[in-house]
């Protein structure tokens, strides 16, 4: 397993530019460590100093208790006086409990680079730091860096199921499970671990929100001696395990007649539950929770509400320091296509704002980051930062199930850029999703973010070798909301693919275009769900529109997209406060690229751009497709510049982007052609 | 498993009127036998008199070697003086291997009804019309019969899996695999024999056409022993076994590097392994065979082309007398729907016409009814009688895949009947496809009808119980192609249900209404293929659109309908002789029933009925389901008259059509109605 896909953004071998790196150079022959309490966590950072450093220099530092000279020195606060010399007054609280400083230290005979935080996590989030830097060439001889990630929660989800499969898996099986057998003993979990922690993920939850028979049991003596050994892992890393749970699992384990949760059996039985887990795995983080939502069991069985399902247990996990992950994705997915009132759009708000106040203080609602279900593009969900009391946790999806399924490029971080710097204005202006997300705008006892991973048992971990971009961005992202998409994508490239400066220009560029270019041969103007029912690839425009699902375009011949203003459509637009509620609901001011999310409109309606609507879509079908092969044509300047086996492989994948893009562009053309008798003004080929 | 589904059309217990069987009854207490060469065949034959009489008149009658008075007797001819005096000079040879009479001979002192073949399976065949006129009441005391089968091949097929499921099957699993072993001692195996027995089927290939990595050791010493096992059951009622092979098979079973079939190695290996089945089923049928169809292996691979690899196989089967049903469901599935010029309809013709000829005489084409695949309307394929010098067979579906999955109603005996009594002209009139199959038209050494058999482990056999109705009228229909389809459903009603007239009258109409109401409520004017990919049921009108399968519609805002003309379009018109050809060339004469499987026309275009089509599109879909509620209205009329248990599973079945067809008048108006913006002339509700 040391092939360069494998290895990702954590190359072994990394040759970076010795002149750039040259007055660094010195401090890396001497590693000072510290006597430290021993959480295994310090152990990690060091090893991992010492491995990254060899891996870049070539030479293993000397480990030693003390020394002279120029060296490196790691420790957390109060652990050695070299240490707490470096350190300001109030400094330590400042870096909180995952905070760190790198900062060179003059004192004469000795000239030091320490790396410090105020825990063992911190000082590993340090060295991950620290390498990046280096291989990065942002380093120089006066380094001074404090770091304070933006987020206390900062979650990975993996939808992996315990046969293997992996719900929405772009990039293998799962590599978690197998045969309905936890791979507690696997390297590549411990792999895994290094890649979340380097980029500063801390918490997982292992298996899928759908909780199936197998999975049911995780929490029972069956499994946990093996969820034990997997939380081991992870705890090495500073990473938090979580479970996703069955709400109907005292009944399904065979113990209860009922899952109610007003049920005084039921509250002991998940009691004991949390006793059983937090036996196995004291720091153990909590459960996920997917209740009345697509046919998953929940509290609305026994006439009970969220909260009530959510408190219960959150009663269980409280004694133990334990949350509950209680997920919003909740809707009518037996909905008549016939009805057009009932929307979609509205149904988490609708659900959950009527309930804020009544969760207690360690639940937190994990909220999609749109009202609908990952689309390419949708507005930011209206519950975000709508319930001032109780804790929220967003959610967004790597894993690319709308965007491309790993086969076609599409770097995901513009996209949550653009949520996270969405102004909700719920307290006027400045409520960014980010700032409510940080707990900054409503003062929650829990929150971050949280998102489904992309990664499988695929040799490069994420099937498409530009996909581990997204996964590596999501991490830094949620570290610190304030770096730039592009600079994540060079950082990410310069990483993975060496340091050759001009080629991850180049594949950064590649990187930044993608989404926009998905977007445009896909799905035009914000109306979403054009795709293939239940694969959610490849266009089948009709293929949603008859159906169950809440997910309808309502194109006809004469124009298309969804009425959810207030005057004439759903209402969905007045859950927004008001700034935001009459930006949507005016189609003069309703962005384009959200257009026909909030309105229905002639396919003559003119756009912002100009253009009419039916000509939007066709030029955005056409230039998408030129677009691709732009990419493919950059990509192919990188020969020789990148090691030859990932650049085929990239190759593969764009050859096919591209044959997808032209059947996305044909068939979505043709399809609006024949419906609107509109002609291309320019004439192009529409089948 | 006694239950009256299980039972089907055989019930014990079946109590007929026995005021209209009076005369007949005298001869029912005796059986007299004679001596036969014991194939086990004649064993069946006595033995299912016996029990048949029994059923009817309570009474067991009694089997002697000799008798006097009134009485039954059953031999094959020249097996005693009693049953050769009762026939004609030149009547055996008339009556062939599978004729039989049922005749009341006077003389004196003897006065019986002689049950006569001259072979032992014109015998079986004889008891099971003598009970089944004694239950329908069609036996007089005069009784004097003669049945001589139109068709020599009589077959079904199975597409079961050895891991238990059944492609396209809508009652459950597979009767002859579970788990990849052969349930060669399953009593389902014989009562299914007898089912099909006693409706003359006398072939049966019993596993998928799309044979899989273990049903191609099949034809192996791994699986042979249980193949037997099952081909005895079946030969003691007269129906020979065959077996779906993979034209790979040399390759995959790891003997061979190459499968060409001009291969020395090829063909020796596949004349040793026909030495192989036919050591253990010394009457083995043959290979039906699926090549170069739907990405299955064939003779294409090697550059050879279908004669090349029937006659290998057909070579290999030759000294045992062994039969190929290669199949001409050929076409390009990986078709591009930009391309208008390839026609799917056209494949089977373009592809073995020039074929004519090439083919060694025990190979026989197996040609579905319609060019494209079992729709609900298609006109007859115009490759049945095309070839003069090649054996055909003809291919229905009795399984319901796109006419109700067994979920509705669809009695299909009619839609096979148009087939059926088609006239191709290709030798002038009265070249119909029923003489055609017959060998009359051409002279064919091996022909008849095969079709895909609708039964699993259900415990009633379809999951419906009225489509037991197309397994039995399958049978009766090929065994005499002149019997009308009323006919049909009122004597199956009458066997079925029980000996109450008004009842079956009932049933036999619902039957009769329901293949036009599918129609009305599905698929309109031949244009077909609106269905939901891969499972084929339920609406999805551009499901299949824009897809690689040859399946499409043309809708646009101003017409639908495929030009298959010659004049304009891909010229599959030209492919039907002149009089067919000019028919369905000419829009003023193609009859409206298949106007959009010829033509693409406007919505506004007139039919013969005089109205346009979007309102016959309206007005069909809304009476198809007004008159799916009358059937149910008609059905609940029956309770009290049939048992319970099936009245309410129908009931139940009724109900779901009804929603069904909802769905599809629904989702069917309101697709064409967005698309042509034309509003029903009743103004009727459409989304």
């Amino acid at each position: 397993m040391t092939s360069k896909g494998y290895q990702a953004w954590l190359q072994n071998g990394f040759e970076p530019d010795h002149a750039a790196m040259g007055p660094i150079h010195d401090f890396l022959q001497q590693i000072i460590t510290t006597a430290q309490a021993g959480s295994g966590i310090y152990q990690t950072a060091v090893q991992e100093l010492v491995d990254g450093i060899r891996s870049i220099t070539g030479q293993k530092p000397v480990c030693m208790e003390s020394g002279s000279g120029r060296y490196l020195t790691l420790g957390t606060i109060g652990s050695s006086s070299f240490i707490d010399q470096s350190i300001e007054a109030g400094e330590a609280e400042r870096l909180g409990d995952e905070g760190f400083v790198i900062r060179k230290v003059d004192r004469g005979e000795h000239v030091y680079i320490v790396l410090a935080g105020k825990t063992e996590k911190g000082l590993l989030y340090a060295v991950f730091h620290f390498l990046r830097l280096l291989k990065t060439g942002g380093l120089t001889d006066q380094v001074d860096v404090t770091e304070v990630p933006k987020y206390r929660l900062r979650m990975v989800n993996h939808w992996d199921n315990m046969d293997g499969s992996v719900e929405r898996g772009y990039a293998g099986q799962s590599i978690f499970y197998r045969n309905d057998v936890l791979l507690s003993r696997s390297a590549r979990v411990r792999d895994y671990a290094r890649l979340l922690a380097s980029v500063g993920i801390n918490g997982i939850a292992i298996n899928n929100v759908n909780v199936h028979r197998h999975e049911t049991r995780l929490i029972t003596e069956v499994y946990l001696p093996d969820v034990a050994r997997i939380a081991d892992i992870f705890r090495n890393y500073g990473i938090r395990l979580y479970l996703s749970v069955n709400f109907a699992a005292p009944i399904e384990l065979g113990d209860l007649r009922t899952a109610d949760p007003l049920d005084a059996d039921v509250q002991k039985w998940w009691k004991e539950k949390a006793a059983d887990v937090y036996c196995y795995v004291p720091d153990f983080g909590g459960f996920l929770v997917k209740a009345d939502s697509e046919n998953r069991p929940g509290p609305f069985t026994y006439g009970r509400d969220h909260a009530d399902g959510a408190n219960m247990l959150a009663e269980a996990l409280k004694p133990y320091g334990g949350i509950v992950l209680w997920r919003c994705f909740v809707y009518n997915c037996h909905q008549d296509w016939r009805d057009r009132t009932t929307d979609r759009a509205r149904a988490a708000y609708d659900h959950f704002k009527p309930l804020d106040g009544r969760f207690l203080d360690n639940v937190v609602l994990q909220i999609k980051n749109g009202p609908m279900d990952f689309q390419v593009r949708e507005p930011v969900s209206p519950l975000i930062g709508a319930m001032e009391k109780t804790n929220q946790i967003v959610e967004f999806q790597i894993t690319q199930e709308y965007t491309g399924q790993q086969k076609d490029v599409c770097y995901l971080i513009p996209q949550w850029k653009e949520v996270l710097d969405f102004d909700t204005r719920i307290k006027g202006e400045g409520s960014t999703v980010k700032e409510i997300a940080a707990g900054l705008v409503h003062p929650y006892v829990h929150s971050g973010i949280t998102a489904v991973s992309n990664i499988g048992d695929d040799l490069n971990w994420t099937g498409h070798h530009l996909a581990q971009a997204n996964l590596y961005g999501y991490g830094r992202l949620i570290w610190n909301p304030e770096l730039s998409s592009e600079l994540i994508a060079k950082e990410w490239a310069l990483l993975t693919f060496g340091p050759n400066k001009a080629a991850a220009d180049t594949i950064a560029d590649i990187l930044m275009a993608s989404w926009p270019i998905y977007e445009k041969y896909t799905s035009p103007l914000g109306v979403g769900w054009m795709v293939r029912p239940h694969y959610h690839y490849g266009p089948d425009i009709d293929g949603y529109e008859y159906s169950k699902w809440g997910t309808y375009h309502f194109a006809d011949c004469h124009g298309i997209g969804v009425d959810r203003t207030q005057s004439t459509g759903t209402g969905y637009s007045a859950q927004y406060e008001k700034a935001n509620s009459e930006l949507y609901e005016n189609l003069e001011t309703c962005p384009d690229e959200l257009l026909l999310f909030f309105h229905h409109v002639p396919y003559t309606h003119r756009l912002k751009s100009g253009k009419t609507v039916i000509q939007h879509i066709y030029d955005t079908h056409f230039e998408g497709v030129e677009q691709v092969e732009q990419v493919i044509s950059r990509w192919r300047g990188l020969e020789g510049d990148i090691d030859a086996e990932r650049y085929r492989h990239v190759c593969g994948r764009l050859e096919a982007q591209l044959e997808n893009a032209k059947e996305w562009r044909d068939v979505i053309n043709t399809y609006f052609y024949r419906k609107s008798a509109i002609p291309d003004e320019k004439n192009r080929v529409i089948y």
